[in-house]
């Protein structure tokens, strides 16, 4: 009886950290929202872009045409650490940037071959104008 | 005394009718916000055309190359006016449309030009992926 309620025990605590583990996997995978490219609308691209930051951040991350940082993206150093995150969201949302977990950091790319993919032509003809 | 004290009260009279008349062109030059070319902005001119309807507006009046009113512009009839009259107000303020009032109604053009001026090339590769 008692092995019986010792293996019960065990049984459970394994289950728990399994569950835990599972929750951590599924709050990482959830952690970064990113639309197919057939999802990606003309709409939502110029909404993401009708900021100059986000004009900038995106600008940037083509002119290095590799993975950047959050704040290696950043315009201007002085930027709240939340105030770049929700640019990134946006960007993201939007299916402009594509952000991954490296370590402790985030790494973020340009998806230029989705966009491209869904409207040939328009980022860079955008990004033309950015100062 | 009598014609001095009439005298008053029609320079009275005038100045008020002229002080209207004022007021009412006022009122009208002020109606319609127009920016100068050199004001228009990039993130300003996404932020107008990142919307579908906004989109389709736009496309609708490079086709028809003219004047329209708003309901002739609407990408369907059934728009509420009010909806379309939000809708033109954010397109002239970013400097995509210029609206006038002829007769009891309005005219609108899309301001190629001046955006031709300001972003070369961008408004026609945005509106070629317009359905």
């Amino acid at each position: 009886m008692g092995i019986s309620v010792e293996l019960v025990r065990k049984f459970t605590i394994l289950e728990l950290l399994n569950y835990v583990k599972r929750q951590r996997i599924l709050t990482l995978m959830v952690q970064f929202v990113h639309p197919a490219t057939e999802d990606i609308t003309l709409a939502g691209v110029l909404s993401a872009l009708a900021d100059p930051m986000r004009l900038r951040i995106v600008s940037n991350l083509l002119q290095k045409n590799g993975c950047m940082s959050c704040s290696e993206a950043a315009p201007c150093p002085d930027i709240a650490k939340s105030t770049l995150s929700h640019h990134f969201r946006i960007l993201r949302e939007a299916g402009l940037v594509r952000t991954s977990k490296i370590g402790v950091g985030h790494r973020n790319i340009l998806r230029t071959d989705d966009i491209e993919t869904r409207f040939p032509g328009l980022l860079n003809r955008i990004l033309e104008f950015v100062d």
